[in-house]
């Protein structure tokens, strides 16, 4: 799979503005509406942030299969009726603006990355709201886990793989993964953290060599930006909700939005409402 | 919502078959596919057991939303392909004889309660496996907590109750729980335990008074059979895979298929394999 050309050089939201990690998500909704974009690691703190996919009503049924049948990728957090924008999830947003930036995509190619959809948007889309590592960040922090990528001010690295995810209806794709370098002393807390909450992506699929999952180069990460690695940290990679946008361009519905890879979409909801113990 | 009048009055498999606890999920599906019939609380120790409910494909999106929408009572395992009696948690099994026993609905009605569905069986059919809290049963018994129905030898109780799951499409409908009284010395555990395993429920909906979900007593159970309680056992709710079948009674789909409450479908998965951490 080639990796879509990307346009934009979007600069983490951290390090954009120090305080964002204090705003509210109705106040990163509203500032997103009017045109701020970046990765969105470490923005409202403890606030839940979720991966974004319109596909045509025509298709939904397959999405939500595809979902289903590959919970561990594409935990699902919301459902829309078809035409809605908006969400229980976080009161009075609109899908349509309130992410940083999307990607449209056509036939399986990505043919623009706005910061708003409005113009695209289409009566018959039915959006899925989709578990995101970021929501296990705080939690593996609050354990002692350094997480590299904040700490370097990048966007976490994410890695197609050579993992096929359950086919459904006419969608099928690989599975794509997220990586944190962990230091050994800090593996069993990331571990344990992440397992407790299996709505956001769970437990790790897989630690050390990226071989494994069919990963060449961890400095060539297929979206987001490479990350360092000090010498005794451990690759640990997390299932990952750009699954839904590999499965896009590997099966080429007619039409999707989706969020652009770690520009997420801020809910209401809090981290400790997907813990489960 | 009327109780359905059911025709049956199949005893506990546990009782039945004493080493019933002991049998592989093959055995088990093997017995039921040659007629044998009767709840399945503790039978093939360890081993996941399902709901059961499989609606036309015209219907299939709606309780596939339905399930999502409503995790707690509605965890998906797995759906067939429309026509497909096979799944991926139980190899070789045959979804249409290898249930204890079934219930066929027409429009909401409950008009059979066979022992195997093949007459009844279309080829627009889609099944969903949905996750019972009979699985975490073994978790709980593993930690010390006793298991009161099992003890007695009776069908768990299950009750409806007056919270309304979220609707999606034509399907709405009350949530069911099932009950266990708990002493109160082993509620902690209790809740932990299934907490772990949200696959199959995961923790209590509710502990202590049954008004404050609209039960009015606990000594008639709209499904399954009432349990006696110590004199400290705290009644504990957990929301339960019944509430498809409330669904089907409530939004009144041309046809449906399910189990027999209580009857389940045994899969070859491990319960561990549901286990978050």
């Amino acid at each position: 799979m080639n990796r879509p050309h990307s346009a934009t050089g979007d600069r983490p939201l951290a390090l954009v503005d120090e305080h964002a990690h204090a705003w509210s998500p109705k106040t990163a909704r509203a500032r997103f509406r009017k045109g701020l974009t970046g990765p969105t690691a470490g923005v409202a703190a403890g606030h839940t942030q979720a991966n974004l996919i319109s596909v045509p009503a025509d298709w939904a049924y397959d999405m939500l299969l595809f979902c289903t049948r590959n919970p561990q990728p594409c935990p699902v957090l919301d459902v829309t009726d078809a035409g809605s924008w908006t969400t229980v999830l976080a009161d009075g947003a609109d899908l349509r603006t309130d992410l940083p930036r999307y990607r449209v995509w056509r036939d399986g190619e990505l043919v623009d990355e706005p910061s708003d959809v409005r113009e695209h948007w289409r009566d018959d889309l039915v959006t899925f709201l989709i578990g995101c590592s970021f929501t296990f960040e705080w939690a593996l922090a609050a354990a002692g886990v350094p997480i590299r990528h904040v700490e370097q001010g990048r966007n976490v690295p994410m890695y197609v793989t050579s993992r096929a995810c359950r086919p459904a209806g006419r969608l099928r794709g690989p599975m794509v993964v997220s990586m944190r370098p962990v230091p050994p002393a800090h593996l069993s807390a990331a571990i344990h953290e992440s397992s407790l909450l299996p709505a956001v992506h769970g437990s790790p699929v897989h630690c050390g060599d990226p071989s494994a999952l069919g990963i060449d180069d961890l400095d060539r990460p297929d979206f987001g930006e490479a990350v360092y690695r000090e010498p005794d940290d451990i690759p640990v990679f997390w299932a990952c909700g750009v699954t839904p946008q590999a499965a896009v361009m590997a099966s080429r519905p007619p039409f999707a939005l989706t969020h652009a890879p770690g520009q997420m979409f801020l809910t209401d909801a809090r981290d400790e409402q997907y813990r489960v113990a």
